[in-house]
């Protein structure tokens, strides 16, 4: 594994780094305990998600202009609420409730672990969430992240080839010298399509009952790991 | 004062946070000893820096595509070097010598005053530098930004409205939100119209003998201080 060239990490972050699934359904638990509603919360924050690749895939397509992350969420949040009898939440409540996803919690080896890579590597999100997001996610959670690369840096989405070669600019290296780290194969083959080299991390929870996929590396990346310990252990870090 | 309303402290990086004119003149020097030449750094240094200005004006005003500050500075490097005698520079040196922007020393008070208001408040680059100039000072000098907003993101060079306010809106603040920390009255001046609050911290060495202007502040802007330590103190953090 000829990985002396990477300078930098680029991260996935939602599935990744943080674990959106059980950290969206504590916020919903939270919101909804005041009116006295209970609910499916883990059903919730997967149905809420489920929406996230089909809003973008609009913009992707050309069909929309690009808009952030934060935007797509709370028009996801608009359509959900009425299949969940949620009508009743306030505006106020509907706004902190869609910053949950400023308030995700890391994985468990998250922490350790980026903070032993960043002191050989640049750390940079490579995320489809904007820049806000990520900035007060990590405030949040003590991401020690070098750069902070939104999808509003690209104005596009993941897989888009722009996206990965952007990040690679903004920070100053080649594509070459970047290792992109995500527990999804799809972004991992198509970070390798831009030259990236590529590091999966399985996170076999992510999705709950609904996993179907990744599981586990589907294709020959340069690291194959179950944690950002192990990603340190396998950088030499 | 009532500065209760910010959340985010953008700030000016280069004069502001860096002193640029004896970290330049440190690596000229360096670079210049194998070759056996001497020569006044601190003009070398003031000279590179008086182009940076004109060669930002010509894509301000829409003459030029935008390209960011690590190809302007080579450019005025290029420039400059037969000035100088210096011709015999190989692409290698020249190519280290344009990163000494990448290797900049904070003024001393800057790390514990960042530290401090980080607790408290986001703390982002509103800089004309590009994204890996930020990166790797930042990771270099100790720097703890929660967002590296460099040119790259607005596609512009301060005082560009724009600019200002593409900063606030990947932050996901109002500009009535947003702190500008400057050395510099005009980037405050330009910072304020478009609803920024306004820091104005002393930086009276910065030019050394070419200095002139700023040497305090020429506006009534929300804090007047001297360093990043009194910056704190006003900010109560």
């Amino acid at each position: 594994m000829a990985l002396d060239a990477i300078q930098a990490l680029t991260f996935d972050v939602f599935g990744t780094v943080v674990d959106w699934r059980n950290s969206v359904a504590r916020e919903i638990t939270e919101t909804c305990r005041p009116h006295g509603i209970t609910l499916d919360a883990d059903q919730f924050a997967r149905d809420w998600r489920a929406l996230y690749q089909p809003s973008m895939q609009r913009i992707r397509s050309g069909e929309r202009e690009f808009v952030k992350l934060d935007v797509l969420h709370r028009e996801n949040l608009e359509e959900l609420l009425p299949r969940y009898g949620l009508e009743v939440l306030s505006e106020a409540e509907r706004n902190h409730l869609n910053r949950a996803w400023h308030r995700l919690d890391p994985w468990p080896d998250v922490v350790e672990g980026l903070n032993r890579l960043k002191r050989r590597y640049i750390l940079a999100t490579l995320s489809n969430g904007n820049i806000a997001i990520m900035v007060n996610m990590a405030r949040r959670a003590g991401l020690p992240w070098d750069a902070v690369l939104g999808s509003e840096v690209a104005r596009g989405f993941k897989p888009q080839p722009h996206v990965y070669r952007t990040a690679a600019e903004c920070l100053g290296v080649e594509t070459s010298n970047c290792l992109m780290v995500a527990a999804h194969n799809g972004d991992l083959v198509a970070a390798a399509e831009t030259g990236m080299r590529t590091a999966f991390v399985a996170r076999p929870m992510e999705y709950g009952v609904d996993q179907s996929v990744d599981f586990e590396a589907e294709h020959e990346f340069d690291v194959d790991c179950k944690s950002f310990i192990e990603l340190a252990d396998a950088l030499g870090c």
